[in-house]
């Protein structure tokens, strides 16, 4: 797998001098300032799509009315769709233009569970335990469509040639959808892919995020009375819990950048009974999918460690697993231009009051929302926090990452407090944004070949040998795993 | 508490010479004549009642329709139903005829979570998950009030003086009803309380079983991000597996008659946040109340260490608790005497292929029903195996218990098996010959006042000194918990 | 294995007849008037050499003077002493006369660690760290070799035929040297076995003790540098911390019966390196060795569960086990005669002085020594308590087993309390009552050959088709595993 | 404590123009090559007495004939020796000169249990189980003194003024016994230290290393025969066991920078007895004092807490701890100067043979030594591996620090390789290149104040208003510890 990213050594032409593709920006583009009135005329019909995902608040492989909805507008925008690919039901491909580019789009639509909220600053749920977007999805796959529909009207208006294309991308947050739609071929003769993600800053988003896989354990013993004749049970919680013991005991072997926690799932279903059966969810992440494999491989065989302390039977299933981000500077540092033409977002006073309460109620700085555009920043070689699916897209496909701002700064990701802020007036401008800066640099792209085999150049470069092969078992994805 | 059960060396009479009762007994009673004849008028009724409960399969403290099928009957036969006492909605009494004596009859009627099954002798859900009459408690209230219905039969006609009372007792499986009842006073003015339970054999009911207390230890921590920030969790989850593992630790330095077990019922929500709550259903027995004191204190005050351990807060809520069976020998010897009047239950060639099949299911000594009424028990120091709420009513009321078979010999109790007999004839045989054989020896109690003087000296004896308290807390009865 | 001691049913006659030997105890017989006066005569020489071992204070396979002082005592004696037997220096074997019957006696003369006392009532070592005879087998070896002197003197002078055999047998408190002394064939020629054991109280010994097994399990790691790069590590202390982890788990699905302690003897040498290596000795016990074994067992294969949580290698080394005693009910009422002939030790105004004190200073009740020959007792089906490689001579041929009092009623065993009764008066009386007592029932041993075969038989049927193997490994005893 | 170390912003003359000092090694200065000759002179006696201390292998605050050789030869050289200061029998202050500018340097002399080891490059103790100079400090406190004394040897020539002061600093690899020598108000005075280190590459050493701290903690519960009657037992193994368990649990929620290792010391003596007491010794580090501080309170809390769940009581007892270096990268700058003036160490063809031979036999790459002297490293904020005392004279007085080539690239530290080559002519080269390049930058610092004042301020600025305290408890050092 990838070791090095040379891309400085390999286009110093870029960083010395600046590229063709830079150099246009200095000349105000008019195809741009087309695409963000395109995104400014749709806005409120965007908007209310995406505070429609939001009431669905609908969880991965669930999200049939949130998948449907924005199916339904990019049939009814000219697109043509295709619902239910590789095998999931709430995934989808929406389709225009034709010919070379293809320029690819991933819009994502599941909640979370447990986090719904309404649209005020302290927590309140919505409803009791439901699902809430605390990750910003219900702006996600709309602006993503916004983006993608814009490019459709230079296309269909002849500016620009090629094929924009759509990805409704399901269960980002749990089980990975676009792993399937990889393994389907879906990403096979798409040149670039974009995407952006929901967040506190607005950059383009050049860190690499962890390498992860989740596989789930169960263990199997025989249950008895556990007061007339526990001698005769052989505890499935036992082992669980010497798993458990195990796998912290291991920490201390592990290397500073990888990551293991999981969650006891069952144990038991009585306090009466010597438990039969138990499971746990185990999730193990690195900075590589390289420095993965090790760690995974001990963690799983662990399990057969327990298994014979406890004197019961064990099976290790994989759920599916995904690769940290292949990062493109070249790409990123054409969105990069696009964010400095844009300029930051601007807020209402109003704004700032909604979210310094925020960050009142999570005890952050109240500092409101931050709105700059700061240089791009390094890649890092081992960048720690949160894991994305995208990363497996940018392991078939170069891909440009964006960062737009959808809350305030500081605010805890996967909370109440983005459940809000993402369904009112601060998610929507994030949205609109990032339709714009994600459609200026898909012109960039369109218009610009040297630019899109760069992008490629830099792919090759820095996947080097590596063979992607998605982290996933045979057969169909798990969409019925949620319902359980 | 009772340390000692010297009912031999007190009442030697009773052993060497035989009682008064006694040898009553060898005069066949006209009335004990006719009781048997009235269980038999009303057997088809009573089958049917219990038919309904089994298909009712209510859990715990949830048993609406149960409790109101038994009382509606009771109402019915003239009985006077008060319902809903302690504050438990599906507690009632039934009650009929005046003045002394008071004999008390006992009826449960929940049922099991998980364990729904068909009339059949291998597993076979009837609803998946649904609950199930593990337990036979079906049987149970319905053959307790036919028992009652008889003597009421006496007493409307002037055979009999005195009072009978049905009590209606829920949530024996969990929770324990009585505890509450007892607390209302409900059983402050009975002199004497019978009861029966299903069982694999039939026998005077002579061991003590074990005293419990059931108890809830939550922890609280401090969620983050499993990957970004660890070091901002506090991992409730943490602190009850170092919990349990104190718990196993513990279980070296306990006496052999002491258990010890737990219910992992939340040990977090999802993978990727450090849990900042964890919940777990701690049961500790001891063949005595006595011993039973200090482990309890020990593992709640383990909640602590296991807190600091994990950096977390916790909080020991008491749950409930019950007492040992404070056996009466006096009166368990004027039951056998009517078992033995009666002999064993007789069973077709059906049953026994159905009960055969039943034990090859359970891999149990294909054996079928044993039928064999044998000389009553000796009565442990420390007789192990399972706990009922009863105890608690026999620390306050003088009370004789009896087994009555209801399911093939081996039987693994609470399990689909005594669901399949207890709702066919095999189940309705034994709640047939319990209605008779508790009706015939309240005939003794309510014609021989000496015997129940007998039976009050040995309770006092036995007793001792001891004050009961129930171990429940404060506050109204848990009868929501079931539904969380 | 023996499943039924039915030795009631098998010899009714013993008991409600009395035999043919408990006739003749009637009649004083002179020549155990002889063997008393024998023992008091040579009394001031056997607590000469009692105090000797006593200050020796040898532990297991290290007692060259001790049994260097018993072994030079009975060859001045006029006993054949062969020396170094069974490969063990300090086994050996003194044998005095010729032919039929042969009447074998055990000597013990190892002390424990650690437990090093002055003659005093109140803790006081003698030599720091330095051991004890905290068993008193100081007295064991020096009594047992004075009852063989009192039949070597009867044999001399004519009065008896036979052989008397006295066994020197080392490492009773830890790898049992009796194992190998059974193995080098030194029991296959021998009728009847004795020995006695110092204690807190005198009677036939009758009960089972448990059956062990010890073995020893290593784990081997990788050590690595515990700040610099823990993650090249593989810690054989995390390895052992799980095993025990796992036992303690596992205490919850063992019998009453079973105990399972282990003792750690290395984790690891230094704080900054991942420890590569540890071990840890692990003691199983039973009431049975049938019982024994499946627990044994798993408790071994659970090290490879350990090896496998740590990702290390791992080695199970057998130490040694013994077998639960088989009791000789024929036998040991012959001994009780002779207890009941003998009647109580008497004691001091000093000596129980002495005696309070020591219950004081181990918070005993202060009631002195209590001397009372006690109707025998009831051998029960799980007797629980200590262990000792006397089981194993048990097995090979019939055995009579004797406690005597050498220290206060309550002495908690294996203290300095033992440590101090046993070389002063105290320990002195017990040491000349039991060599009074063995040579008493050695004279109906060789007095009376019906007896002999009465215990034979009841040897035959309790062992029933049970084959003896002793629980050691191959190769030579482990005499220098002492000095590690 | 400080934050930044700021120099490049405080001092950028050193780094644009390059300073005075930096400018006057363009000039090769006479005074050096005096210095240098003075090394080569005593090359031999200093040899010798590297391997004296080397052949004494004694272990920390027991380093008796190890300081004596130094202090004696100090003596012999004419510098006024106090030996015995801070209450230390091997500590020792050796000092020549009087006023300004005062100059130290330190030298260690301390084995490490275990690493006994012949001067061949294949794993051979000399004395089984015996001390080894596995961290090179044979040659340590013998280099500095030969630095010191080509100091000396233009003092008294009087080429420089001021003073000339070795500290003879025992126990480094445990207790850490500079922290009382500070206490003892032994560094007050001192302008510069200066220091070196024994390595495996040439190079001014100017990572800050880990803060740590030592403690031990003890459990005592209360013994029981681990048979008879374990529940009379209260296990301060389990206690213990617990106490590791929460230990690793913690591991998940501490920052990458920490590390916590333990070792094992007392888990009770014998298998059949519940034991009552146990000990294990806890370090915590963290790349900074001030990280430090919560996760060992946090450790020594859950002490508690782990008594707590085993019912036993405890005791937490702070041996020592050390603060991370505080990095002067002025005086580091003209350290490097001098190294680069020097030039690399040269070696035979038999010593690079030796070299690949350690190599092969630690399975590290068979480059042999390698000899270049690099520019000078950046300073990591958070720099992992080992600690040193250092770090706390380096918060009293601005200390300069060499690593010098003692063993081969790659040698596994705190090993019997390093003893190896540290008794023969690479660890004497690697000594003789350190006593040159420390007497050449002592040379600057005598010569050049404002140097001395530059490297002050830096000092006092990386500093900030942190008032340093050393880690120990109140009393004596633990100068007995060791022979535990």
């Amino acid at each position: 797998m990838t070791k090095n990213y040379l891309y400085i050594l390999l286009f110093p032409a870029l960083l010395v001098n600046g590229s063709a593709f830079a150099q246009k920006k200095a000349k105000p583009d008019p195809l741009k300032a087309e695409v963000i009135k395109s995104v400014d005329t749709r806005f409120d019909v965007l908007t209310d799509l995406s505070d429609k995902i939001w009431a669905f608040e609908e969880i991965a492989f669930q999200e049939t009315q949130s998948a449907a909805a924005l199916a339904d507008y990019a049939e009814q925008l000219g697109f043509k769709v295709t619902r239910g690919v590789a095998e999931i039901p709430t995934a989808f491909v929406a389709e225009y233009g034709s010919g070379s580019p293809i320029i690819g789009i991933l819009g994502e639509f599941d909640a979370l569970p447990g986090l719904s909220q309404n649209k005020v600053p302290t927590k309140s749920p919505l409803n009791d335990n439901a699902p809430g977007h605390g990750c910003g999805h219900n702006l996600f796959g709309v602006a993503s469509l916004g983006a993608a529909a814009a490019i459709k009207d230079l296309i269909a208006e002849g500016k620009l040639k090629g094929t924009v294309r759509f990805y409704g991308t399901p269960a980002e947050e749990k089980f990975f959808g676009k792993l399937w739609m990889i393994r389907a071929g879906l990403f096979d003769d798409v040149d670039v892919v974009m995407d952006w993600h929901p967040a506190a800053e607005t950059k383009a988003a050049v860190q690499k995020g962890l390498a992860l896989v989740d596989f789930q354990v169960e263990f199997f013993g025989q249950a008895a009375h556990a007061s007339a004749d526990p001698w005769n049970g052989r505890s499935a919680s036992d082992a669980l819990e010497l798993y458990t013991n195990g796998i912290n005991y291991y920490r201390e072997h592990i290397k500073p950048t990888v990551r293991i926690h999981y969650h006891i799932q069952d144990a038991g279903q009585v306090v009466n009974v010597v438990p039969d059966y138990s499971r746990i969810w185990v999730r193990v992440r690195d900075s590589s999918r390289d420095g993965l494999e090790p760690v995974w491989k001990q963690v799983e065989k662990m399990a057969s460690g327990a298994a014979i302390l406890a004197n019961v039977d064990y099976k290790v299933s994989l759920i599916s697993g995904i690769h940290e981000v292949l990062v493109n500077r070249t790409g990123s540092y054409a969105l990069q231009k696009n964010l400095e033409a844009l300029g930051p977002i601007s807020y209402t006073e109003d704004e700032q009051v909604f979210s310094k309460k925020i960050q009142e109620s999570t005890d952050k700085p109240q500092i409101g929302l931050v709105s700059i555009i700061e240089p791009m920043e390094e890649t890092d070689e081992h960048s720690m926090g949160g894991s994305t699916d995208v990363g497996d897209v940018s392991y078939v496909v170069p891909t440009i990452r964006l960062s737009a701002t959808t809350a305030p700064n500081g605010t805890p990701w996967h909370s109440w407090a983005v459940v809000a802020a993402g369904g009112m007036s601060i998610g929507h401008k994030g949205m609109g944004y990032a339709a714009k800066a994600l459609s200026m640099t898909m012109v960039d792209l369109f218009q610009n070949p040297e630019l899109v085999n760069q992008i490629k150049a830099e792919f090759k470069e820095s996947k080097g040998d590596y063979v992607y092969k998605g982290i996933i078992p045979d057969g169909p994805p798990p969409i019925h795993s949620n319902l359980q």
